[in-house]
């Protein structure tokens, strides 16, 4: 296994009076490098699992440290492993860097749902078999 | 003690494609109601923490459970407690609901900073004070 | 006729690294209130619209010109008229104020449309009755 | 003279309950387009600029003309030029397209400015010159 990794840049947008990214931007950064991971580690896109197979992803729990502030123009490396499995739910670990130190680590649940009943559904048999290659090793 | 109030309407903006709240929104909500709080109840803006006394408040820790979905047009109650605090840092307690149904519980850490060079600072003695009130009952 | 009125709070999370509004804030500002008024004024909310009459109402056109910057801890006042009344278009005069000082002068031109197939649709009648009271003095 | 280009991939998070980009997520990806271009092309960062030159650059105006809807997924060319090269301020023509498809037309005039009294200041004639090669074809 090894962990999805990606590239985001700090840009203006995502930084308040103070010159440090805003949290609520972090949280917008997390969505995106999840959603490519889904696009390009699981094979579906946030859009196709909504509209062709009606399925959402909402998230159940966050647990967040953010332990070293980020300004503007830092690049930021996200690595991401699955840690837990489970029938409906599993449960991503995210570190993120910058200049080689950590500045934010995160534990996301999230939760396979119908995107109209809104009930648990179970993880997709395609996109499991996908997930395991990104489970952090024991 | 009693815990600090706020209603927060879910707008068109907070929305997703699948119609409920977006979570990075959930967190821009958070925000400003513990800017809400600052101004109102702690009697300092965050502003004036800023400019006048050189102070951020950095959330250095997040906790939160998504127990529901909320959606467009809902009326959005915060509510909000102090449960720790510290010399530098303080943890806030946020339950939020909605037509009286719990929809996210919120564990917030905050920490007082010289907002220069980003050092733990003392919380300023008149904040504190005004703080205890909003203690949670032991 | 009278101009729709409201005011916003500029919030931190409203505020760049210069200390002063981020535009994209103001366009998420302006949706706010052109939503207010569809619910306070129109009777009709967006979530009303889009779920039971399966209607949108996005935005066509914008001439924005910025004459004062705003900052943090700002009351801002937005007026609202109603410039002109087509078919299935409408145009809205918005002027921003803070301390008595025009701060941004925005002209919108919303359409409705099919929120399917997002063809122009002719405006409600029951809309466009409220409508003109807020059309701007001849 | 050649256009300065970007793509733009479509997120979840710019989308709204209709499905379809909304506008304010329009402004902050051409904040990220300029951006990227003063980066870029002008070889000087919004955080340069601010940090070790003291120089600001609001919008003072913009005129947008929405053509056509983009949805998730979508990956949106941005080709922006220079219209108009003032004193102190300069005007852009931005184009953003989607499958070969006209989605959005831009015109932005930014002014540079001394970010602590918001006076306006002449453009740096370093960045001038590389502007002028973004040129619009007259």
């Amino acid at each position: 296994m090894s962990a999805y990794q990606r590239e985001v840049l700090v840009r203006f947008a995502h930084c308040d009076p103070a010159g440090i990214v805003f949290y609520p931007r972090y949280f917008e950064m997390i969505n995106g490098v999840v959603e490519d991971w889904f696009e390009d580690a699981l094979g579906t896109s946030f859009s196709g699992l909504l509209y062709h197979r009606g399925l959402g992803t909402p998230t159940v729990h966050f647990e967040v440290d953010f332990t070293a502030r980020s300004m503007m123009g830092d690049r930021l490396t996200f690595f991401l492993t699955v840690e837990r499995l489970g029938r409906s739910s599993f449960s991503l670990d995210i570190r993120v860097t910058g200049h080689g130190q950590e500045r934010v680590r995160v534990k996301q649940t999230l939760l396979f749902t119908d995107a109209k009943a809104m009930r648990a559904q179970p993880i997709p048999d395609d996109l499991r078999a996908r997930m395991e290659h990104y489970r952090a090793a024991g």
